[in-house]
């Protein structure tokens, strides 16, 4: 642990210690793949739904699609929302967030080896307490795994869709302090924000920070992201857990 | 335990039992009152959502209010739907269920006494296996009363809103005999079904049947009136139970 | 007539008394079957359409499809309401009473005998003054038959698509006194409402109730059970005579 | 009768007769002013609905507001139409003709004189044969003119607020022949199709004419004009006569 | 010029004399056909794009489709409006001025002679000082023959779809005065506001013209025929200027 | 000029070297700001709208706001888009883009100082040919630079609003070498596509960059960084010589 990494938090942890993550596997008894992920009092659905046949305009290509939608429960945060579906229509924030999980799993995938194909994944933030975006890219991978695995054991693919494994964390500057895994307290107050997804061998597949009211340097970019990639790489190493495990489920 | 009860179902079930039943408290951290409500697969997440006034129209009566929505995650179901929120539209099914789970709790509910206070109950159902607006009834009740409870710990009550508890159970006619609690399978092949809603002391707050492809007499009219007392009875007994627990939790 | 009938009503009528009942049949030039139905000031516009083929997910199932769409015209009622056109969104009641249209005319319908054909239903309350989805769905079975009749002597049916007739009555306890055909000064202070479609024959189609502020007991329940049938049954006579009637007209 | 106006048409009309056409008030028990009015089998319910004050941005101005909706019932027209409710959109033609009315009716009121009252007329159309934006502003100001009477009765008004009548006319050229009130059959054909909105004096409220895939000239156009100002004149008293009629009915 | 024209003007002009117009041909690089049409402060973007195959109502028939969309920008204006794909719906003026500006165009073309080609005209206003209609559809027809020549030069007509030029101006009487092209500040005050669309050949496509607040009488109308004939005389001699100049721009 | 900048572009740029850009400033009469900015084929129109005032959740706070909202018109790009106005609903780009400038922009405002005045940035892509996104945010702070000196000049401000400058470019790797200002034809073979926004002082307002099929290193976000640095600080001046030339143009 770096020296840095000992400066206080409200919950005590260091700055480049995430929450209690945990993954259980199987959440869902109806979905091809599906997992439950927590990182600390944030709780993220995700199920993976498989259909034969891909949208019309990728008809006959050869290639599968994967797509996906995120939503809050209304309850999620600390105060009630109204739901979207009553507004009539989809927000802002949940339009980006929905495409950016969507990108973070497309950089994983062979969509030849899928097959004419299609996975959605939902992920439904059942209860929010900052960095549901990642959660919901790190537990989506786990669902994509076991949808893709449905796929195989069914002889319905033409080769390994997965190209690897991915998973995000959201780190930022709060107080001036470089940190991992923000809480929404930490968030809220954060001076600098940023998003990091990895693949399984470290590389990034998205990369992105907002200087919340203020602009940040290289350097501090340098060291945000190397705190997520440390990050990812421990999260990582907890889905390969997840996966391997005979009850579908692993914590951090 | 009556003859007819003894009758076959898929699971085993006799005609007048119900699945395994449980409620689990306070599932979520930040509404002023939650519950997990699992009737076997079919699982409803709860929510109790108080905020100080009331809308409008309403403002200066010296009246609460209590207003519900339900709305089914994609994939609750063995195929995953669209989004009512993409679709910009919500559907009649979802407006009828959230209408049917306002009205039930409006029978219990002394507006009076809950002062200008409202309370939003949010009924979102994680997995559907038959009886999810039944289940959200009766998960409502427990999670409306925590929030009561909330309120009457800040003094923010002008009495006891509520008059009784509610609870409710589906009950239907499968390949010509009635039951109790159908899940999917036996709800999806019935040809008569229907939702009672009862409060604690026995009598009716709704009655709503439908005869799916047949119409039906006074007498089968009747068992099923007496299974849905019988089955609201126990759930009544059950919801006591789970808001005496320390824990909060209970099971049938 | 019972003793209890005697009690008195605004309009002077007994409790189990229908109020003024007309149907007029092709009040529209251009519906395959229509009618205007009129329970004292409500008056219901009713047009069944038929057209060839069914909805693509019914394609080739050799079966016909029977849907139902209820509206209020803006000025149905005391005060003008927004048109939901306009609001871009239907709202919860439309949709409700919209659903319990098409229920209870797909109860009397062999969709084989209908072969691939559809007939929409629109129920367009011109005037509301209590009870606009039960003269709906009373109206609308009048409007069918003569859908059908319409595609019989074009000899495209496979065989007789209505299994029998359908008719409806609301109920209620007002004052603590059960009856029948509630005007809308009625229905605006009873304690229980409740909507009873009945056959031809005499059994439930479905059977909905709710104590608006009040649940009651069997006893309650019985009473409008019977007054619903009963009601019921007069208006299947009357549907009769429209049906039968040269001019297409029948009173009560 | 001109020469010209002998020439055949299918009911037999001259061209420059009008179909039979009624006008019934009060056709509605619930609004302030109404009624029904038919152009042969075009038939339009006209409610006008009074509010006491105006809409925000108008308030505190001293003056009223008359504005106007539109809509055809689905089975208005020979096939069905989609209801825009439905659809969660309004189409273009509906706001088209909305703003119409609106625009024709606000050529002979006096804001001031209505004081902040707020009057909304609504055309339904039960049944579409042709002219439906004409005989709906026919029998909107027929309707209007009993909303300001209802006022008046009230002592609501600063003045008179109806400075004139207003009546409205299709007119157009069929197979080469300029005609008055197209039926749709004769709509549908129609070179030239135009409406022409006059006050009881005869002058213009709204000019508008389409050559329907074939330009027009001055002569063409001034033969329109004067067909149009005579069934104008025609109908303005028509509406003279059906307001002075103690049953509130006449017909042309 | 006439006497009545020598009146004064905000800005000089005549009471028959045009704003500068200017077009600008191309000013798009990827459209089939555009120009940027400009009546003084007055500036609308057209662009015709064309699209092979025609709606599928239309497949089959060996007819073309050519279709229209008006919207202006949200600071066209004076004071900013909102976006209506913010707002959800479009508005009922951009509803009426696209139907204007589609039925304007349908008057000059042989769908016959276009084959089965879409062309869909998008008429953006970025920056509103009064006429934008009209100075739409002159640009419409101007994007539109450029269009139509794309399609020529890949032998993709089946003769010459355009039957004539269609141009368009307003008119109004302002301060009791008849007058040409209206800027905004005299449009706002405006008795009589018209448009007339003319062919080259001096015809009438389309007349609209309202009495603001004050009906009108023949005289005045014809005096505005007169007016709007003239000015779409200049404009069709305009647009031929810029389908000849090599740069594909004219000025007025 | 480094090494690699040499490598051939399609259009001959070194890979460093931005297309020709230019800012016009006044491109419209109504609004407080605004500005044509073009990147090569890329053209932006934005208009800064001042109003006084705040969205009511922010009343009385006494900070300003600012917000943005991006769109493209329908034929902006090489196939015609429906609007989304007609379409009812706002797509994920749409909103993804509006919030990425809005929050570019929030990075160099002081609210204090900016006062209770609210300023909205319309960015309307008339043209695309890649980078719009960033050609808005560049254009946008000009714009926004002078809605700021009309508030200035009306003394409606508490204090200097703006902390600083902000421009923005896109950077990407094609066909494994990065390079900066991708055109469309690049940008859509892309391997790695990043949006960088800085301020005047070259530190980072926002970074987003996404791996398209492929992850990407350090050492690759490294280049892009300074490829983006590189080309905002060129931005920066270009945006300064706008601002202070007497005709609002500037040129790179």
């Amino acid at each position: 642990m770096s020296d840095s990494a000992k400066t206080a938090r409200a919950d005590g942890r260091a700055l480049d210690q995430l929450r209690p993550v945990t993954i259980t596997r199987g959440w869902l008894d109806h979905a091809e793949g599906s997992c439950l992920i927590e990182f600390g009092r944030t709780r993220v659905l995700v199920a993976a739904s498989v259909t034969e046949g891909v949208p019309r305009w990728r008809k006959d290509s050869g290639l599968g699609w994967v797509t996906s939608e995120y939503e809050m429960l209304p309850r999620a945060t600390n105060t009630r929302s109204d739901r979207e579906s009553r507004r009539g229509r989809i927000g802002g924030r949940t339009h980006e967030i929905s495409r950016l999980i969507g990108r973070s799993l497309r950089g994983i995938i062979d969509y030849r080896a899928l097959g004419e194909n299609t996975i959605v994944i939902d992920c439904d933030v059942l209860q929010a307490d900052g960095g549901t975006r990642t959660a919901s890219i790190t537990g989506a991978y786990v669902a994509l795994h076991d949808a893709v695995e449905w796929l195989r054991a069914r002889g319905a693919l033409a080769g390994e869709p997965l190209t690897g494994s991915v998973s995000a964390i959201s780190v930022g500057v709060v107080g001036g302090v470089p940190m991992s895994d923000l809480a929404y307290a930490e968030d809220s107050r954060a001076d600098v924000d940023m998003n990091i997804v990895c693949t399984g061998s470290g590389d990034f597949v998205e990369v992105q920070g907002t200087g919340e009211g203020a602009a940040f340097g290289r350097d501090v970019l340098g060291r945000l992201l190397d705190l997520g990639q440390a990050g990812c790489a421990q999260l990582a190493d907890l889905q390969a857990r997840a996966l391997a495990d005979p009850e579908g489920r692993a914590s951090l």
